[in-house]
């Protein structure tokens, strides 16, 4: 016996690299290349840090009220949490509470899993086909909950209402739970859907559109009785998660509109610019709908191609997984720093080609 | 069946109150009645939210690195979380995996049976005795762990470091977790023990004596084993729980020693006063090494004391607990803050002996 006997054993989500190096192409954790609203500037620079003293609102309950008001939900249908990946740990804590399995996509967010083995909750991956289209008839199987990103990532691809509400009525006994931390790059939110079903919840995040990564704010919307089971589960493991200066850095974000739009179209245009040239490049490209791509080129291995990009400190995702090991995500940076990656395809494919050429 | 049937059932803490009137004064939930630093004022206004739009360092690595240095340690024997709440949260999460129940006082932080509850830890209360002591011997039984809070809350009582070594010697098959949320006010801290001991762990807080309740930073020390454990199971939880203002701010508190160690005394020197103030209106009073007192009077009902001075908007804390439910719980303020309080108390208690002289 000793004291390592009561370990509670986990393999822990590794995030993606944050090089100290400062001339890189950083396109590796679907960070926005612009920066947040200019009212986020002010609103720090304005606030007394002397009012720090005092604990945060243990709700962020301005913030929240503010949530609930754009996208027309009572309050009670909104909780706040320290980043999307706070608010998808409690929720799998809260509601997948079950000796049936949770349902996920096998190509999916690989922190599902980890947030499974952490809380002990059975799952099941449900293959998506060799698209990676998610099959709605796959998810109408016994389960104890169901979590589908939609947008989803790595493949980028979404969903329409109509797959999700198909899910939501063959399910209604089990909570199901839609991330939606990319939605505003293009999907459809399926947040009208709350009116409907009781049984839906829904996750969102600052940190991709509204460039507040480093702010850590994420948000869950539901019913207002499932809500209240998540505020329980959450008041059972941090009274205060959100700090006083976030809470009004996201106040500031939501006060911009029209920055925020501005910010997303950009960010869309210069995907759709990228896409076709990498498909002029050989590329096969997914139909995305979020703030990255997902690509495999037939001619090139992606971990060869990865190790270039990184030799040429462009810093991109890659799995060594069944199914998209031979496949890159690259998120969408800058117009300028796009440029210098397809400049950089160009050469590599250039030399590949002569190489295969020269070997015949 | 019905989603329903897959809940958590959970109890939540309820955190003191954080009253919405504005001329009141707050000695409910041990804030401290003076700002931060003004390096921290300093450090927000200068930092550039553009950087928001990155991620955080994942294990706040510049403050974590200060961290160590200021308390001579390694780096691999600091964890910081969103709180100390998430610090203990995760830490139970992590050490108390056991069949054998968890040891605690009876009567302490009152979220350890909660953490017990969320996460289905077996727990024994170890009643303290009379005067609300700690019995060293009653924790040398069989036990999955040990949590102790030095100096304990609502108690105030400190344990010397003597009887800290006597628990983790006859423990060390257990993790012995000291909560030290207090003890910069006057309580002697056992990270000294962590060179003899890996099965100590010793919790701390920026949110009492560093006056940053609102910023949310707590601090776990332990061995370079321990920790990482630690870290396996943050990093299935969130990987970046600590927000890049939350980081700074951090570093501005650590940066200005003389403020803080000014700070601090300033408190202890008006919580000597209050308590001789307290004694001579005939309160008992516990020999408090925290920024608050534990009170009680032979000849007033708490509750009923806890509502006059709530009336007079004087908010401090009560708990409806056997045991304590004839005592209060008073945060130290301001000298100014103080004095009005023994005013008010004495005023009170003369109306109540007129009362009991009329009543005769």
């Amino acid at each position: 016996m000793s004291w390592q006997n009561n370990l509670r054993s986990v393999s822990p989500y590794i995030a993606g690299e944050q090089p100290e190096l400062t001339d890189i192409i950083k396109l590796n954790t679907n960070e926005n290349p612009y920066p947040p609203t200019s009212v986020a500037q002010l609103f720090n620079e304005r606030y007394k840090t002397k009012n720090l003293r005092l604990y945060p609102s243990t709700d962020a309950k301005s913030l929240r009220k503010k949530l609930a008001d754009y996208h027309h939900l009572e309050v009670e249908q909104v909780i706040i949490g320290n980043g999307s990946d706070e608010v998808l740990s409690l929720s799998f804590l809260t509601f997948f509470n079950s000796q049936s399995p949770l349902l996920m996509p096998d190509i999916t967010y690989s922190f599902y899993p980890i947030y499974c083995e952490l809380y002990r909750i059975p799952f099941q991956k449900v293959p998506v086909d060799d698209d990676f289209k998610v099959l709605i008839k796959d998810y109408c199987i016994e389960n104890g909950g169901i979590v589908i990103a939609n947008p989803d990532a790595p493949t980028a691809l979404a969903l329409n209402l109509k797959d999700i509400e198909e899910i939501l009525k063959k399910n209604q006994n089990s909570i199901v739970l839609i991330n939606e931390a990319y939605i505003d790059f293009g999907g459809e939110t399926c947040l009208p859907l709350l009116k409907k079903y009781d049984n839906l919840v829904v996750v969102q995040t600052f940190s991709k559109s509204r460039s507040l990564a480093g702010i850590r704010l994420g948000v869950a919307y539901g019913s207002a009785e499932a809500i209240s089971h998540l505020y329980d589960v959450k008041n059972s493991f941090n009274s205060y998660p959100i700090d006083s200066l976030a809470q009004i850095i996201g106040e500031a974000s939501l006060m911009d509109e029209h920055y925020f739009q501005k910010n997303i179209q950009k960010i869309i245009k210069t995907r759709e610019v990228f896409k076709d040239n990498l498909v002029n490049l050989g590329f096969e490209v997914t139909d995305s709908k979020a703030n990255f791509v997902f690509v495999h080129h037939p001619k090139v291995k992606a971990e060869e191609l990865f190790k270039a990009l990184y030799e040429a400190k462009i810093i991109v995702r890659h799995w060594n997984q069944p199914r998209i090991d031979d496949w890159l995500r690259i998120t969408i940076g800058t117009n300028k720093e796009m440029n210098k990656v397809i400049e950089f395809l160009k050469g590599y494919l250039k030399k590949n080609e002569e190489i295969d050429e020269w070997k015949k």
